[in-house]
């Protein structure tokens, strides 16, 4: 009989948070694994840059700058702050100034706005934290970005899908669902509307010009005991192909109190870096660096550096000049492959988009595209192709949901690439909805 | 009179998360505060790492080597993985290996177990995140790492202070403190014991050999209906100077389930790149990487190549010896110095740590450090030196905290600084004693 000090043969379970649970079962984690089972598919679902447009030698002669002098580099390979150090805030605020078509003076906020972080994602990630209970309310477009539903999900929020269409989330129909809460006595914990202002990922389609200032007069009209602020997440929107230039939301608030602005490098420059970074109204800067202290103390010092170098030696720009020229080809030639190959397919239809990294098909209704769906098995293992199944970017009721769009990425795939995918894409379509 | 649709004049407040309230009023914020406000003091209070001693040609040349490359570029500038990419967590696999003089095969886990993070800190928040929720008990050593507390704070979790002596936490302590939490019904609720095992920030202090088996065992006896982890901090293991090499408390864990290691590079090699790692039991891998998904996706994966590329090429074993030939001349001179300074003090007592970045100091009780002490006004205002307050390292009831230590960093300071800072600091304390 074993003796009361001794330990038990098997460890019991470990008790995971109630966070832990609501992280549980992302459907990224599940594409990431059918990248990896599949490494023979011709990806059309990764949101991944196109690696031959990478800034190389860019980098390169950055990190040369950086570490070949001793004080440049005892500075780079120190830690930083935790927002980030206020010299490459202050490079970053004129990069923002540049892309709003004004000076860092005329912009209405200074550096101390600024929020520096590991990509984009980790500034979304910290907004959710600050401003998010358990049951707290964000509304977002439909389709939107999966990721941040994902997100949202993490935090025991809830997504609230307002209809779209392709100038963007609906004004009519934001107002009538923050009518119908407020009715049903949730207006207190509606706390965010979610933007992706530009190309949105994965429907392509840019908010209007009417419809950005008008979203803010709607947060502002609606914030009545607390504020209700806009999460504008504009990552895709240095990747403009045609189409008109667009002011951010953000610019519409002339307060800047009531937009919250995220930005990255890693569509634009290098995923690779994570360099991403937030613009948010004052009361949020230190609930949001308090957070982010917990968390890391702060990004890579050294990333940010290199990020500010690049952009002090003017070889950003360029860069992002040509990268345009690349990603407009490739767009050209999915929007030429869908022609090609799916113009007799009858109830086919798609978003033919401005900028960014995707285009967003619809298939008949008798198509659905989900992971358990015959398209899917016949796409990814008779066909060797991938997309991303359109349902997982649609918030509220499951049963509500659109099943039969897809997500069809340009940004990884060389020319020869994305036209062989799509050929064999709308073999899988044929193949099944016959 | 305004009609109904205009927006008011002035926004009403935003309303922030229950998480927010948790992690507002963190101690390094006004201790970096304090850094910024005061420039011209010594700080021997900044855990920063000495400068001087930074690779700068070890990264340029791991730089060098992946971005003059083109197929390499691409690697390195494109995202990773979640936990990191495999061939990076294979080469900090070896490398784990290394430290606890065995083969990677040897080691009992493969590369799944390993989660590569933005430093080691968000390893720490991570683990924090999927395991504990609001009211859950950690218990911690005390004195122990004060932004460990902080996280735990920003958590709504209990850090539970348990005795600590020379030999670092008491077994003993440990035991009666588990056997009351269960008499109060409390035992469901605790689910880590932390333990910074190497050379803790802030005592210097090491858990000896014996105790680290030791907690192994407690935390498997005490394993009634879930599992106690312990939490293993080795930040500092690289930094040894002389005494005892000892083995983690993670490799005394022989089915490697009730043990979670941090490791970090930001003590050894560079603070600014911002890579740690951790190696979890089987059943944390998939929630970290389920959390650190929504957090960011991944750390920067050209930071994680950089250092495996140190790594392969031999560079980081001779960097860590020169590294360690530097910190344990500063701390003889910081040993010297509190002999110079303070040995004609009575009631002052200190550490004298085998490695690490701090000396531990007890004043007497009638001489309290905290930031609104005479001491800490008398130190920075008139004698311009810097050190962090005890008091902040120590959880539990504020009132039974010690008042009088001060945590006294050899890090940043050169020699001169550190003699400098310490007859300045003993100044200071002989003007309030008197």
């Amino acid at each position: 009989m074993p003796v009361q000090t001794e330990s038990p043969a098997q460890s019991p379970p470990c008790q995971l948070s109630r966070r832990r649970l609501w992280s549980h079962g992302q459907p990224i984690s599940f594409l990431m694994q059918q990248g990896v089972e599949n490494p023979d598919v011709i990806s059309l679902a990764a949101g991944l840059v196109d690696p031959s447009t990478f800034p190389a030698s860019e980098t390169l002669h950055a990190a040369e700058y950086l570490l070949a002098d001793e004080a440049r580099a005892r500075e780079a390979l120190q830690y930083g702050t935790t927002p980030g150090a206020a010299p490459f805030r202050r490079v970053f605020l004129e990069h923002l100034a540049r892309m709003e078509g004004c000076t860092a003076d005329e912009l209405g906020v200074d550096v101390d706005r600024l929020v520096l972080t590991t990509g984009s994602q980790q500034f979304l990630s910290l907004v959710g934290e600050v401003l998010l209970d358990p049951g707290d309310i964000c509304l977002v477009a439909s389709p939107t970005y999966f990721v941040f539903l994902g997100l949202l999900a993490g935090l025991g929020a809830r997504a609230i899908p307002v209809q779209t269409d392709d100038d963007g989330m609906c004004p009519d129909a934001l107002e009538a669902e923050l009518a119908r809460l407020e009715q049903a006595g949730e207006l207190g914990r509606v706390k965010l509307i979610y933007l992706v202002s530009y190309y949105e990922n994965p429907s392509g389609v840019s908010l209007s010009h009417e419809r950005r200032a008008e979203m803010v007069e709607i947060a502002r009209r609606w914030s009545k005991r607390h504020r209700l602020l806009i999460l504008e997440d504009a990552a895709y929107r240095e990747l403009r192909y045609d189409g008109p230039e667009l002011p951010s939301v953000w610019s519409c608030d002339e307060r800047h109190d009531s937009v919250i602005l995220a930005q990255t490098f890693s569509k634009s420059f290098s995923p690779g870096l994570r360099v991403g970074f937030g613009v948010v109204p004052k009361e949020l800067v230190e609930p949001i660096c308090d957070r982010k202290g917990n968390e890391d103390f702060g990004s890579a010092n050294f990333n940010q550096n290199l990020i500010a170098t690049v952009l002090r030696r003017g070889s950003y720009v360029p860069h992002v000049e040509r990268l345009c020229v690349s990603y407009r080809e490739k767009r050209d030639a999915m929007l030429a492959a869908a022609d090609r190959y799916f113009a007799d397919l009858p109830g086919v239809d798609w978003v033919r988009p401005h900028g960014g990294l995707y285009v967003w098909m619809t298939l008949p209704e008798s198509v659905p595209t989900g992971f358990d769906s015959p398209l899917f098995r016949q796409a990814t293992k008779v066909e060797n192709v991938m997309y991303v199944p359109g349902e997982i970017c649609h918030a509220g009721d499951p049963d509500d949901r659109p099943r039969n769009q897809m997500r069809l990425s340009f940004g990884v795939q060389d020319l020869a690439g994305i036209d062989e995918g799509m050929r064999r894409l709308a073999n899988a379509v044929r193949a099944v909805a016959r």
